[in-house]
């Protein structure tokens, strides 16, 4: 286990929402809620939030009228040497947070509750989870979608919400609903971004100065490629990818890929057209941060 | 393709009992009964019903007010050199046997309404998957349980019934139901057998007349075992298998497997104990039988 840069911050002060750990609790809140005639509001997180979460809770408030947000580090999606233990925490704050939205309820189990011994169930779907980020961290979508998976089976949301940041997991969880024909309706809503640019992530908290003012690069190529096709008509997908990268190393950003795919298939362009996607991902120091726009 | 050696008989007789194939249609029909205080009970099958079938039916009839069966002859579960094409079909004759349990409703999907083009969505259970059936079937478990949780969503009954011939795949569609959080219940049922003890099974109408009576051994072997156990104080797990595989062999049947487990991780015991489940699979001539019973 690496140390963690960060450290949990002690916060006694009361906040009241209620949080629920016991997934049977919650399916009888919920249950009730159904009852009642409530359109229930999904958004899963794995916590310390930030605008792009809160983005997605505004959503669910104005699409539904009882909205679970919840909050679970998924360990299944993380690889061993990937950044499980030092992923940042802060509950309080986050409760404090999605108390100010008026969410109903927060869902907060163990990984105990989630993943008891003996758990042997998995997820996977084909084709799409080995490339892009996949390709470098193996299981991580199978870690994913198997979670989201349980959430929804708890949850029973009529309508979920997922950020576009994270492109290519938003893929895969509307072929994953599709394909195991679930009825939630899953949302995806726009990256919010920092006002530098810089999309907002839980992760940016452990770059240092110098990696934060760097790392606006990110962006700074999407916005680059997507000129340079709209502008200067330039649609040789080899040509762009390897612009991008040169700007982002000349930052000193580690590229783990630069690609850019069809949005539904997630494959390999060589021309650009209007729809495709344009996805990173690159280290500044230790993080590894992700961007994308669509054409 | 093999040739198949069951030909589909005509028959022009009208059933009168409701068969739906669309997914869409068969959620708003069952959705309608629900909301009537209905409670569903569900019984999963690939058709050609027997009377193994038919207790299942029953059982879903006294358990709930409200009993979809599903034929479908999944091809997934089937590897490319097994039956899939030649196993046995007769819908009209299955309609007619429903229709006298008085059977709420048929779903009776097409392969392309289940899996469509792009189809990509799987769920495998670890560990229970590659052993038994599983080892010389590899994907069998995997297609078997994504067609499950496809027609648990699809269904969403209260009450799911399994015969115990295939305890393997109860196993596994129970940790399934568990891991992933589903809310149905799961019940199991005993082997129903024909009169001289082998195991019902849409493939017994494989067998030739002189396999059918050499079949009669497996059921033969297994109450050797539960007597050898029982009576003669016998817990040696290998030589009780040892014994059962000369016993079949002798009758001109080739083992795939003869195994003594543990009923919940179904990992091989030594010595004999209550409980335990002694499982086998062998082929008469192309015919693969499977059989089993918990001490």
């Amino acid at each position: 286990m690496s140390r963690c840069i960060l450290e949990a911050k002690k916060d006694n002060q009361e906040v009241k929402i209620r949080t629920v750990k016991r997934i049977e609790l919650i399916k009888k809140i919920i249950a009730r809620a159904r009852k009642k005639g409530k359109a229930i509001g999904f958004v899963p997180t794995m916590g310390y939030l930030h605008e792009g979460h809160l983005s997605l809770v505004r959503i669910a408030k104005r699409k539904s009228n009882f909205v679970v947000v919840s909050i679970f580090v998924n360990p299944i999606q993380f690889g061993p040497h990937e950044d499980y233990n030092c992923y940042p925490r802060d509950l309080k704050k986050d409760m404090r947070l999605l108390k100010k939205e008026n969410v109903d309820l927060i869902f907060n189990p163990s990984v105990k509750e989630m993943y008891p011994n003996g758990y042997k169930t998995y997820v996977e779907v084909s084709d799409l989870s080995n490339i892009l980020c996949g390709s470098l961290r193996p299981g991580h979508f199978r870690g994913v979608i198997t979670v989201v998976l349980k959430l929804l089976n708890i949850v029973k949301p009529d309508i979920a919400i997922f950020g576009r940041k994270d492109f290519q997991q938003a893929v895969i969880i509307e072929k994953m609903v599709k394909d195991l024909n679930l009825d939630v309706k899953i949302i995806t809503i726009p990256t919010v971004r920092e006002s530098d640019g810089l999309a907002m992530s839980s992760r940016n908290v452990f770059l240092n100065k110098s990696e934060r003012k760097k790392a606006t690069i990110l962006y700074q190529a999407l916005k680059w490629a997507r000129r340079a096709y709209y502008k200067n008509l330039i649609s040789n997908a080899e040509y762009v990818i390897k612009k991008m990268k040169a700007m982002i190393e000349k930052k000193g950003g580690r590229v783990d890929y630069v690609a850019i795919v069809d949005k539904d298939e997630l494959k390999p362009v060589k021309k650009l057209k209007k729809g495709n996607l344009i996805a990173l991902a690159v280290f500044f120091g230790k993080t590894r941060l992700i961007d994308n726009i669509v054409l």
